[in-house]
């Protein structure tokens, strides 16, 4: 059996799609992509990672025509979409294509809003070439995982290059051959070690893989050549990179199904495990009204993983509360969510949180599947209240609806940005469809 | 039984080495490298692998502090890397360290001759920091190779970005820590694929190697943590680019034996194939004084790859000159050399040459070596020539001498930089040494 042209039929399927035939879910959860990348890129930008990634390239940056997101400095746009892909996966809160476990947005949305920066681009084009990134890269992710993911590789960053390359590369209209080789040049930058998890590394592979895209769509763009068959050949990326090599999943049935309906958003900023205790504990102070003082006790039921992962009984710090179930239900029946903010140290160290955290007792059953949840919550005058969460919010059976997206932006954002900055850029976000240049959204969005 | 602490002891050595604990002989291989390099470096200029991507990168660059060789461009110190990098090794005519084929010089020479024009840095720290990098990267590639290379992996790449982490480390000063951390972000960038092959992309990766090995030391300079264990942790550079890591390769007799010491450079402009019979018909040129019209016939007697490779009876272009021993044998008794001016179309086109190697008769046998060459030259007078070379000049059996690497670089660079020039440059390098700062040296290279 010959290997079929994989490159160059993902290449022509890039460069022959048209925005029209682009249906309105698809490109609407484009849109929900691009805010939940955007508020992301907010609440990241402030991290030490970002100070240092900043520090050690200020001095190499080209003429500073484009933004790095809720900071105030500028730099030219390789430089700008490494720093925004950075700073939107730094806080591990951005999207998930559960499938392959890409975190699709930042690879792409940094490169192609870098690139929108110094050109003029339509929200159309815009959403339309994120769409197609996000497709080439999940595409590409599905014909080699898991078994590239077990080895080592950290798929965001591996695949990601072919994404923001396609995407750049539809921007800037190549032809077929030059898209060929944009995936080719991105093949060979492919790279990005899971080992780098816990170090300022692992946020700097989704930029990594932003800035070298870009790259990639620009030298193709002036005809620096490479392979035609980059993902396929025997010494492509595919075959070095993977024991698993399915190219079904990645030229068949391009057009028709699309990878970015399987994107999901994460609501709460801690594992994933706890958002459906965090989720049913949300949801029961809505509905009554809760406080804090009103609440007895509190007894979870849950998958034992929430146990094994997040049972720290007495956090003492921010990052410590992630990792603490008893946190994050009485952060969440308090507060009514589990952003940025109920993971200071501040917050974790509070006297009316510390008391009801105190007060949480979880079990776990594995009769209980890891996105369910049951909860029961004594209060003072009597009352039993219970909630059972089949899928917890954020998971492809119950999505975040945009009222949650949003609601998670404001979150994230509202340190970085003064509210009528953030009301402005919130609505150029979900307007972005009829946004006649999309570089105005970066603008918009600096400190 | 534990994996040690391979990259950290790497790491300390590279930081705590001391320039005067390098032995004479290997510093002056570490100059003859960066000659042989510089040229190559001048040779690739103009190549057009050059023109496109500096027409890509033109409008990104930082301020234009560092020298691209050989043109008048300038651009920021990771860009200028970058594209000295790959006009290095565009020409296929850069050293080999014959064990792994790596081409250690692209990637590291490339990288610190950026820095040192940012920065004074005298000659004696930049040959200590070349004869370092060369060191990083020949025994990170000593430790996999050869089934990482057999995987497809391109090692000049993938092992270069370490090489020239550890170079620029070693100049910034970095503390054993952060060459730790240098080395950690220099895996998890590390990458190129064979595929590449015959494309752009193929000289492109020792560029890459560069810029990114420098943005590497450049983060952890300022603290961009890391893994401690890059290279040898389950899912670190060696597990995950390859199936054999043998880490004594790395950390047994660090300072004790050097790799530079294995370092090989090209004569002549064309596979290495037919080396020892263009060095045998260069012998008797000068040996005997002689002339085109001299020579009746020659005869060769070479090893079968020789007519298997370079069988082409009657080249058309310069291209297809590099795989015809016929014109090499004749432009190497016509010229004495078979530089890249001897592979140009007008050389492969003329009458003289013509008529020469139309007069070449070769016949092979699988009992002569690959390094191996008899030859036989009649003369019109009826005298009969021998000579038989049993190791090609170039191998590590009878390196090229330090005038035979002087007449390659004057071949290479003669049309890009005028005479007086070109001896300047040639008198900077051969006492680079003594230089108290070798930007100089980069901007004496510029056209």
């Amino acid at each position: 059996m010959t290997t079929p042209e994989v490159t160059r039929r993902l290449a022509a399927y890039l460069v022959n799609s048209k925005a029209e035939s682009i249906p309105a879910p698809v490109t609407h959860e484009a849109v929900r992509t691009f805010l939940n990348w955007l508020g992301c890129a907010l609440g990241g930008a402030r991290h030490e990672t970002m100070d240092v990634a900043i520090s050690a390239l200020q001095e190499f940056s080209g003429p500073p025509r484009a933004s790095v997101l809720g900071r105030a400095e500028r730099f030219d746009m390789l430089n700008a979409a490494l720093l925004n892909g950075i700073s939107s996966h730094v806080l591990d809160f951005d999207d998930t294509h559960l499938k392959t476990i890409i975190h699709p947005a930042g690879p792409v949305a940094s490169c192609i809003l870098a690139l929108a920066e110094t050109r003029p681009v339509t929200g159309r084009e815009f959403l339309h070439a994120l769409v197609l990134g996000v497709e080439a890269e999940c595409r590409i992710g599905n014909a080699v995982y898991p078994n590239h993911y077990d080895v080592g590789w950290h798929i965001t960053g591996t695949t990601g290059v072919f994404g923001a390359a396609a995407a750049a590369g539809k921007i800037l209209g190549l032809s077929e051959q030059q898209m060929t080789w944009a995936l080719g040049i991105a093949a060979t930058q492919s790279s990005g070690l899971r080992e780098m998890f816990g170090t300022m590394c692992k946020s700097f592979h989704p930029g990594a893989a932003a800035r070298n895209g870009l790259l990639a769509a620009q030298l193709a763009a002036k005809n620096f050549t490479s392979s035609d068959r980059g993902i396929e050949a025997p010494r492509g990326f595919a075959n070095v990179l993977s024991t698993k090599q399915d190219y079904r999943e990645i030229v068949d049935g391009l057009g028709e199904r699309f990878e970015i309906l399987l994107n999901s958003y994460k609501p709460f900023a801690c594992g994933i495990v706890i958002h459906p205790t965090i989720d049913g504990c949300v949801q029961l102070r809505n509905e009554h009204g809760l406080k804090p003082e009103d609440v007895e006790a509190v007894f979870v039921r849950a998958h034992p993983l929430v146990l094994e992962l997040t049972g720290k009984r007495t956090p003492q710090t921010g990052l410590e509360g992630k990792f603490s179930v008893f946190h994050s239900a009485a952060v969440a029946l308090i507060e009514g969510k589990a952003a940025e903010h109920e993971y200071t140290d501040p917050v974790v160290r509070d006297p009316v949180v510390i008391g009801l955290r105190d007060r949480v007792e979880v079990e776990t059953s594995p009769e209980i599947r890891e996105d369910e949840a049951y909860l029961e919550v004594r209060l003072r005058d009597g009352r039993v209240l219970q909630k059972h969460v089949p899928h917890a919010i954020g998971s492809l059976e119950r999505p975040m609806s945009d009222q949650d997206l949003e609601a998670k932006f404001r979150a994230l954002a509202e340190n970085v940005l003064p509210p009528p900055r953030l009301d402005e850029l919130i609505r150029l976000c979900w307007n972005i469809e009829t946004a006649r240049e999309v570089g105005a959204i970066a603008r918009a969005a600096v400190a």
